[in-house]
């Protein structure tokens, strides 16, 4: 991407070797490699090692939908822009303009060989620090929150962060391991939706779930053997749905933690939805019952 | 996958013809090239060419669930079953057993020289026919019916059958233009759900909407200008949903044949869903519409 390749040679280094970690997260996304223990997050060795969040120290958003958000987010630290001529008009900047962020003229094919063939950049890549880190207390004004156990493939979560903005939901809450972390691919599925929902990833989810239940909230686990459908097991007005991995659904722990466990009743030969499918009818449902509630 | 790979070219001239198809339907599915016109079909030069159905001539499932649901599928016509000797005892198959169509042995990476990179394929593929094309009047009993207005991703078209056979639809109607055919990807991510269901692609999807009606169908189109929302719209028993693309939603035709335009109320910052998930929820509105007739 540096335009004196030759003089640059740890830049390049660093091109590579995110280059390499694009290639390794595409094939993990694919279930070819299992995501990485946390013993092998390199930051876990230095001193005054915070709280493992196995966040990325950089994150680079593609994509014409996906940057614009980013760069209208003012939580987000910006570090440098790719774009080609072409695509700076599309996102309405000006050549030469100030925008905060050092912008760098690219072309298409320069941003192919950084995020490797199956990114559709749209001819710009965005540099940026991942967000910052929420905190669950400033849910508590939130009615609606979704919780997902171990879910772990980035398009899936990405649609459902999509489908959580859409429905006004006041988080995405993770597990910290076996979960996406901010990605580009994660971002472009969220179609914008990262920059405008809080997404937390939970150390402990049982913890977590006991913690909301203090805030106030009815956690609602979905599970095809779930004793009655959703609708009747919604009571009070702040909800947080609790949905696990397409394979393997709620682990036992969470199973045992949430207040109920509640099924979506389908008639036909197939009894199982795609993970964001029934992420968006239970967020519908859970707002249906809300905005009944008044809320 | 041919054993004596020196002695087969022609063969081999067809694996290689599929991968660069397979490679071209990538593309095509990354947006990187358009759908190719009508014209371009080679079968529309033949002697009493049957109206045109951009059906392919063969079909390669892959997955070891794909595969199960299509061989347990007696409409299906077989080929050929391409497998290792350890999907071959993941699928419940012994070595010898005769399965009514003939069992070649390979190794994975004949599958993935064959497939391609992307295709999680579990080492098994099937070569088969495509479905028999059914027609409209076949559908007269069922209560509730899919209509996709130029939805091209085969990801999401697959995700959408699924759905589709969970809620128990008697069939998913695409138009004959900008739709995905029969396809491995297609049927990947339908996981199981192209063999349970019908899927029919109709040449004018005006003229189908209105045979639709002529069968007692109310046609919902799901538009975020709707008049008023989805639930208060529905009436009678017989519903057919009518989505269009995300960017494009449905076309003016369209918009103009339906028995009604409806939308769904996103109360957040995000006003549009992922098209399978905005047919989870209609779907799952639809369904307990129905139930509630008595359906």
């Amino acid at each position: 991407m540096s335009k004196d390749k030759n003089n640059d040679k740890s830049a390049r280094d660093t091109h590579y070797a995110t280059l390499r970690r694009n290639v390794r997260d595409a094939k993990r996304e694919r279930g070819e490699i299992p995501t990485p223990p946390m013993g092998r997050n390199p930051r876990q060795g230095k001193e005054n090692f915070k709280p493992p969040q196995l966040q990325p120290e950089q994150v680079f958003l593609y994509g014409l939908h996906t940057v614009r958000a980013a760069l209208d987010n003012p939580a987000r630290k910006l570090i440098k822009l790719s774009v080609t001529r072409n695509a700076l008009a599309r996102l309405g900047i000006e050549e030469g303009q100030n925008i905060g962020v050092p912008v760098e003229l690219v072309t298409p094919q320069d941003i192919d060989r950084f995020l490797g063939p199956d990114a559709i950049h749209q001819g710009v890549m965005l540099e940026t620090r991942p967000l910052p880190v929420r905190r669950l207390d400033a849910l508590k004004d939130s009615p609606l929150l979704l919780v997902l156990d171990q879910v772990t493939d980035p398009h899936n979560v990405g649609a459902i962060m999509r489908s959580a903005v859409a429905f006004d939901a006041g988080a995405v809450i993770t597990t910290q391991r076996h979960s996406p972390t901010e990605s580009g691919v994660l971002a472009k599925s969220a179609s914008g939706a990262l920059e405008l929902i809080p997404y937390i990833q939970a150390g402990n989810l049982a913890d977590t779930l006991e913690e909301l239940h203090r805030l106030g909230f009815q956690s609602i686990g979905l599970d095809s053997e779930g004793p009655q459908p959703l609708e009747p097991t919604f009571s009070g007005d702040k909800i947080a749905l609790v949905l696990g991995s397409e394979g393997k659904g709620l682990r036992q722990k969470t199973r045992e933690t949430v207040t109920a466990l509640a099924r979506l009743d389908m008639p036909g030969a197939i009894k199982s939805l795609n993970v964001s499918n029934a992420c968006a009818i239970s967020l519908y449902a859970a707002k249906q019952h809300l905005s009944r509630q008044g809320k």
